[in-house]
């Protein structure tokens, strides 16, 4: 801790106490990589880092910096993509690192409930499920460093949704530090529960905004017993569509992905990871990845036997269903490695858009000659989480001069994907939430009614606007 | 309409014009039905029957009432358990009745969504379904009456919440008329939104006290190809959870339901019902009606191998497989006369408390000891969806006087029950909501922050206390 500082500033001084040793952090270079987000956007800076390691340490900790009229920015793994966790840059917050509370609490395997500290790292939080026999099916790219926190805050998504929901829908309770500094205490590990407001569903991708999640009662299911994994070849989006609805009603709640890839994302993947081998020989404009599971021991069966009728009614151009675990994971990797593969390619403008599902044809196709019109010899690479209507659609143009001009026109390119998304009724943010990002954007697409709702909300349960202030709203 | 009340009464004269003919009723018998509630427990007054057909007309009749100082109370069909649809006596309130609001809006069967006015019967929303080939899971005993917006007040439950959840997790948006008079339009139908705080979640099962649901959009799912249904008969409440979770892990999702049914509560059907068969020849103490339903053609074998295996191991004492779809209603029905059965037999003091699944077995030999040693022969029938963790648990004297004794004592016995509810981690209202019924002894169990939390929210959103009132908070 740099020592002059700690003399100056009382609120510090404050926080050491509440903290003890390894609580408080003003060295710059301590501070330096949480002021920063994953993607390098954003820069903040801070009075200090806070790590309590109790409930009642964040509580001790919010009184203080709302009694200094010092803002707080709650933080978990930093590895959000709208700077929701970053601090801006007067210098003025405390940042509160939940790291350090990274408990299991317990795990009741008859009940199918855990409950976990805000600070648990995603994949931990899957172990100590599998240890039990038992499946967390949260599961996303940033799992290793995530926090169930930060996951809660943005009410995460991943490839899984198809089946087991979004992160709010795995949730049974909450313990949440009020911007009061109160501590609500709203753990349960119940279903069913009619006795008021949800008041948990408030603080759920909330960004951090009306207080600190400390701690959470989260759903387990059974392991599937058996997997089976395919990679499709589909003439276009219609007969994608078609094709998912198709798989639905055969498959119901067995199916548990179905990602959607074009061919010009294909081809990037192929191109940077060059291990990696094209699953089918025919080219076509999109393939379907889809994942079955369940404990029916015959699923590869029931899977190729539903693949050879689609065939045959030309309800899709071509198949391979993954023979081998091995086979199963190369094919996941192709989709995996498609951040990779665009970050490597160079800078895109990226868009994180939900659309009804019956819409996603009439999207790519209008998106296309919109952009095409406004920018010719544009490169669209899109891929996505088709069974729930999330696309990732992310553009550049390949001559690097050119790229960086379209960079400059940004904000037109947003405004026009994000008005066809928005006439399609459809979201501007599908996963990664609102933050530092898309809090001026968002005003375009909601209505006047909601922004009130939500200031009203806002207003009511951080009266004086110190919780994550300048994110969301 | 009575003349005499429509001139003196402004408000009155006011809703009229907004409503026109058929929108507006002071007749009392044509308000009697409307004001007591389904178990005839509460008996309340209101000034007027006001019938909206659009979402501006229960906009400007919230106005209209706000402006005169006059609550409202929203009512959708009247089966409500807990009187949360009955006005008090005071008769100052406008009774908002929305089932002139029946109109299915839109159906998109490639997006699995329907939209859905507040109004429609539940049944009208299951056929709605059923029409475009698809599933509205929400299924409960009084769906031939119940509507779409008490559902959502209420965060219905049922029968299937084990596999598609609860009301509130089959709403993807809401539209809703606020305290002000405005219209918040929130009807999205997108599985992944993160824009900003989910709004709906604070109407859902809210019992009309923070605004007027007026329509909603609700996911849809494939309907089976295939059920089975099996009477399973277990020695003791521990092998009954034991079982579940067995089941889970072989079925995973294709467990669409699992209700406990205490021998008491047999005797208690098979006695009123006399055309109803005993399902197996042993009585046990304990019974299982469990349901699979999927696309899986093999289900019944596979269904009948696990029972089979599960003899073998002990884990169930005798089990019959429903080998037609009759067999497979005649076991229903003995789940579903329950309530009817208790009806016929007399007055009764009931529960409908929530668990983790994993305390069942202990609350219900911790609570039959307790309720022994206060009240010697007292007979308890209980059932329920233990899939959920919820219980239906009632109780009575059989001899006549001595239980009219009992319902005298009826807080007492309450008192008992919760008490030990809530040491479980339970909760006192797993289903049927707070109402009037539940309001203030749901103060024992909830804390001071969480009251807080609540009335804060019901004071931002309705700062004149006019949405319901007496109802919840």
């Amino acid at each position: 801790m740099n020592p002059a500082s700690s003399v100056s500033d009382p609120l510090i001084r404050h926080l050491a106490e509440i903290l003890g040793p390894g609580g408080l952090f003003t060295d710059a270079q301590i501070l330096a990589p949480r002021l920063v987000d994953w993607r390098g956007r954003y820069q903040g800076r801070a009075r200090c880092l806070a790590l309590p390691k109790t409930a009642e340490e964040v509580s001790a900790v919010v009184r203080a910096c709302a009694g200094a009229g010092a803002p707080v920015v709650p933080q978990g793994g930093n590895t959000g993509l709208c700077g929701g966790a970053t601090p801006d840059e007067s210098g003025a917050a405390v940042l509160v690192g939940l790291t350090r509370m990274n408990r299991v609490r317990s795990l009741d395997a008859r009940n199918n409930t855990m409950t976990a500290e805000a600070g648990c790292v995603l994949a931990t939080v899957q172990e100590a499920a599998l240890a039990a026999r038992r499946l967390f099916p949260l599961s996303l790219a940033a799992e290793g460093s995530a926090t169930l926190g930060g996951n809660l805050s943005t009410n995460a998504g991943g490839i899984q949704v198809l089946r087991y929901g979004n992160t709010r829908e795995l949730t049974l309770g909450l313990e949440v530090v009020l911007p009061s500094g109160e501590i609500w205490n709203g753990l349960r590990a119940l279903r069913k529960d009619n006795t008021g407001y949800d008041l948990k569903h408030l603080f759920i991708g909330a960004e951090g905004t009306l207080g600190i999640i400390t701690a959470a009662t989260m759903r387990l299911f059974p392991l599937p017993a058996a997997m089976t994994t395919a990679w499709i070849a589909v003439p276009d989006a219609d007969a994608a569509v078609a094709l998912l609805n198709l798989l639905q009603e055969r498959f119901g709640a067995m199916l548990t992905a179905c990602e959607l890839v074009s061919e010009a994302a294909l081809e990037l993947v192929l191109h940077h990871f060059p291990e990696s081998i094209r699953p089918l020989p025919e080219k076509t404009p999109w393939y379907l990845l889809c994942e079955l599971s369940g404990s029916d021991s015959r699923l590869d069966e029931a899977f190729e036997e539903f693949l050879a009728t689609a065939l045959e009614t030309c309800a899709l151009r071509d198949a391979i269903l993954a023979r081998s675990l091995d086979q199963a994971e190369r094919l996941w990797h192709l989709r995996e490695n498609l951040s990779e593969a665009q970050q490597r390619e160079g800078v895109s403008i990226k868009h994180d858009i939900a659309l009804p599902i019956s819409r996603i044809p009439e999207f790519l196709a209008r998106a296309q000659a919109l952009l095409e019109e406004h920018f010719p010899g544009v490169r669209i690479i899109a891929f996505g989480h088709i069974g729930d209507g999330n696309l990732h659609y992310n553009l550049s143009l390949p001559d690097r001069e050119a790229n960086t001009a379209l960079l400059k026109a940004q904000p037109r390119v947003h405004c026009l994907v994000h008005d066809l998304v928005a006439a399609l009724d459809g979201s501007i943010s599908a996963e990664h939430g609102l933050g530092q990002l898309k809090r001026a954007e968002i005003l375009r697409y909601k209505t006047p009614v909601e922004m009130e709702l939500m200031r009203a909300i806002k207003k009511t349960l951080d009266p004086l606007n110190l919780m994550n202030p300048g994110k969301v709203l």
